[in-house]
């Protein structure tokens, strides 16, 4: 019997441990999509409690309350922060096989060294010793990116923002590389008119443009893009249903961008048109800037309406969608590949049963320009825990290349989420290492190896050209 | 090498053994959701012989013996009982790896203690030998309930059914509580109108209400759900392609119920909203009065038309469905959540595909009221074999949280299938035995085994208020 | 830790290994659906080398290596031979947990005696060694195929083909069966008026009839199929997204036609009556003729219309689709079997997700004339791989009856993919043996060795009826 998160946590046999051991644990770290605020990286603050670094913003353990029949005073509500810490540690134990009770325990460990299971019994004992670390030096929010080894972080970042803590961290001593990321998802909301005038209304101030066209709206757009692409943004993002595709004419376009622009309400036939032109305006910019672009596809957001009134959205009231994907993703890849306008491309697949239909997707626009141009992107949000991770790993390997996988990625809101590289590790090598074992790969670990610190950080490093390609030598012998 | 069938059947670890037979084993059964006819427990009869018990009424046989070339006659036709045993036992040794060949072997062992495997050559020995004890006063139906620890019964029932059997079995010594839920599947059955029309005149009958308005329909049901609740009932169920939504507007459902008082036809689009309006009343009565509701999803019902006229409804010859689902259900759910009228509720899957996304769904929902208060049922029908019921349990461990699931039910018409109770509860101690095995989870046996325990019985026991909350502790130290 | 492909690769259970190498081993092959070019068979041909033979013609590789950044030219363009091999070579290391990764070095092995792993070090000395080996008698194409012991083969032929090689073929002394199977995606092609158009002219030629009606165009096809039946055809084939059902009357069904013959532009729901009529009119002539049919359902094809028009179709740019799949299918089997034209049905399903949903629906309409009319077909295209092929098999066992499956196809354009019939194999007897393992079936290792060797080869030869029943013993003692 193994003993729980040792250091051979998930990996089942010697040539895992060998190639986690040997190969995947010491490289570098490379978050090319979160959600940490700038701000706070910038800044380089400290955290007051436990309670405000890893509960406050933190959805997933507030999804696991509820559910565990606590109260939303003790969630998101009015009670103290350590009122709220323990109900949370009353909730540990009743998470099992949940990915919140690894996360939980490997992150303790790797922060604050603290080997103690959470639990009622133990709350205090842990809630003070963090909060008393979390006072040091050690512990402001770049000392615990470095401590984690993370090379780059790409933020995520609205068209409107001015980029200033990027530029900041930028010319500070801050070793990690930040960089913004482009999602313009509100641009192109027309399902809330009203929304979407006021963010036109921000972009011409931002601008200094006056926008009476939709020329004049992309032009302006434009030059976020441009904006962003000078501070050293490489890459896009959208968090999208479905891919929105629409045949539709310049004309209508304008007509619609008219209505927007007054506030007005537009069918949804309409609104589709539209967005079906932003995003593919977008993507040829993407294509143009020689940036990558992602799609996070497939969420039912903001379900439940009387908490989105009473707490906003992203509190935990999403869900897994079953649009249809197909025909629509085909579709716009299609269009931009004859136009030869597809830049490199990240679909990131929210329902599990659509894996292998987004792998076989991104393989049919692969053109031999560069390894791995189209990628299936790695298991996310409700997926990112053992079992998604290893359904990601097995269609991608199945259907396309897994040895051409750009990786992991956080996704997170939270300075303590880097364990989830780790644990992403793991569960890799343990995939692979277990085909050794098996006799269906050959036991050549030091090929494997090389395989292994590709996916988890040449891959991305080269497909991002977060360097250039010749400093990060990935290819196999 | 394992012998098959033993007493850790389906136990990989030893943590697996310790918790079903430390934990799981004894639990008293609380069978919250089955299809036994409510008059074969109140008279408790005793069957004529072992094809009686076991092979009439049981379309997961018929099933496999259609698809293994046996012909209608020694099915459901007119052969004798023990031509078609025969044919059952000649069928056996080709259901390898199909439930029926473990469900088949388990329910022979543990209520006829016959350890041979069924097969041509062992039918006649076992079919005499079942057949003598089903004389015994042993083999009666209320003492087969009892041999498998069977504490609450809930049986599924038209609101027009008077509950006779339910009231006379609850003033009798038998020590099993056999409760009725209220399944108004036939009143909201708008694409039937003929049907639906003879189902109100029988409601007139029963109430003595006569209705000429909608008004009048709802008033008379809601009659019928009150004498559910003063029968003890505290849950309803519903079998549903998909849920049915629809705005509508009052006006709109009284014309729509004006024709179905006819019997005339209505469009599609009508039924729907008729369906949507029916559905959400209902929801509505389950919270005021404080049941739980569930609803089976996701099922493609009668699809040989050629043998649903010869043999009628529910004989195996229904399929698993490919509905959207996401948008009704939340949409659905939120109606009722927004003006706090949401209920209980546990939502089944039919479609193994969209066991992550019902989960986010439930979890879209709860509230912090109490803990689980929107569950993912068990897996169900075509999914009630081991592969299911893993990925059911690890669908809501990733997505929710399994430690608050209400567990088993058997959804039989059948007086032998309690082993199903058994056999999930081997495979749920597996499910987490085989992680603490692994390192994945804390060798703490006693803590998981009160999960366990949670699992098999308390949550059932304390979400359903079959027993006073104060009476099941469940709740960890 | 296992070698890598030894003799008990992918066998994880001594029960494993015994039923692979006791039973399925040794019994002959019937590859009873695949795209062999019946020409070349019949010249029984040798390739000039080794690119020829397995690397033109086949997308999967072209597939992986414009994923692995290779440029067309070395794919399907004007590159030597030899240089597109060094490049197959140069990318089969990346190919890890993909299909093609065990195929190539089984291929290899099985046909060529070659042991070593493909990778640029060992590129040239495989290619030159192989290509000698190409020259020899022992390597034409009827050599290849009597190699791998396969007993019957079936092409998949257009209607208008003359079938000259497959009635050349019968009447030499090689000793393989060769039969053509009905394949008549083109007739039903209105989606392409101007190609249907061309369809019929030519059908016109084939047959001397003049076709100016909708009857006109069925009765000349009806004599191709009379045609394929005097050739020993006894199977039908069909690649369609998913089953097109729509009502329609005679009337319609002509004026659409009238269209179809001018070559004009139909509407889509004009589109999917004609299908729908043509399907049903298939379907019965095939069940007349006491042919089996097969329906591959769910790809999304040719989805880059930049190579579509470059290189053509079936070059490697098809995806996984997610159409809607179970009201068509049972509406279309209820068709026919409620007037009583159902044939023997193999539905192939290239979504994983629909597994299940594919199952039952064939389950709903077995009508206990034969075992297994209604099948499931084995792991398909991009599914046919270890993952995908236990994925069918744990699907058909749960829902259906496993040990009267008709096995495995190679669906391949290729003379080396008889080994998948190896793989198939193999993984067959490891997903029955390991339950032997686990106790959760009988060590009955005789009998379960007896259902694998009718899954392996007595099921298909007894539902395909390629010899009489009698003479293929499959039922159990």
């Amino acid at each position: 019997m193994k003993k729980f998160l040792d250091e051979n946590f998930l990996l089942e046999s010697k040539a895992a441990e060998e190639l986690y051991h040997g190969y995947a644990k010491e490289m570098p770290l490379i978050d090319y999509h979160c959600h940490l605020p700038p701000n706070q990286i910038a800044d380089d603050v400290n955290f007051e409690n436990l309670t405000q670094i890893w509960l406050y913003g933190d959805h997933y353990k507030w999804r696991a309350m509820r559910a565990n029949g606590i109260p939303e005073e003790y969630i998101t509500g009015n009670r103290s922060d350590y009122e709220k810490f323990e109900k949370w540690a009353e909730t540990v134990p009743y998470t099992i096989k949940n990915p919140l009770y690894h996360w939980t325990h490997l992150e303790l460990k790797r922060y604050f060294d603290v080997h103690e299971l959470l639990s009622p019994a133990t709350a205090r004992k842990i809630y003070d010793e963090c909060t008393e670390k979390l006072q040091s030096p050690d512990y402001s929010t770049q000392r615990l990116i470095q401590k984690m080894k993370v090379e780059t972080i790409v933020t995520t970042d609205d068209p409107l923002d001015n980029l200033d803590h990027h530029r900041k961290l930028n010319s500070d001593a801050f070793e990690t590389t930040v960089l913004p990321a482009f999602r313009p998802d509100e641009a192109l909301n027309s399902g809330n008119p009203k929304h979407l005038r006021s963010y036109i209304h921000r972009l011409q101030s931002v601008t200094n443009c006056f926008i009476t066209s939709f020329d004049d709206y992309l032009s302006a757009l434009r030059m976020r893009h441009d904006y962003f692409s000078d501070n050293g943004c490489v890459l896009s993002d959208y968090g999208l249903e479905r891919m929105y595709v629409s045949d539709h004419t310049h004309r209508e376009i304008e007509d619609i961008f008219q209505k927007l622009l007054l506030g007005q309400q537009v069918s949804a036939a309409e609104s589709l048109k539209f967005k079906s032109r932003m995003l593919l305006t977008f993507a040829e910019w993407h294509f143009e800037s020689d940036w990558a672009q992602q799609y996070h596809l497939g969420s039912l957001r903001n379900n439940n309406s009387l908490s989105l009134e009473a707490i906003g959205p992203n509190t935990g009231f999403d869900a897994i969608g079953d649009f249809p994907q197909a025909e629509s993703l085909t579709s716009f890849f299609d269009s931009l590949n004859s136009r030869k306008k597809l830049a490199r491309t990240i679909i990131y697949n929210l329902n599990p049963a659509d894996n292998e239909l987004f792998a076989t997707i991104a393989g049919s626009f692969n053109d031999g320009t560069l390894p791995g141009k189209m990628q299936l992107g790695c298991a996310w949000w409700f997926l990112d825990q053992k079992d998604g991770i290893e359904k990601q790993l097995t269609a991608l390997a199945n259907m396309g290349l897994l040895s051409r996988f750009v990786g992991m990625l956080t996704d997170s809101r939270s300075f303590l989420s880097y364990p989830r590289h780790e644990y992403f590790r793991r569960v890799l090598c343990n995939f692979i290492g277990k085909d050794v074992d098996n006799g269906e790969l050959p036991n050549d670990i030091k090929w494997l190896g090389h395989i292994v610190e590709n996916i988890c950080y040449h891959n991305a490093r080269n497909y991002f050209g977060f360097s250039p390609v010749s400093d990060s030598v990935s290819e196999l012998a």
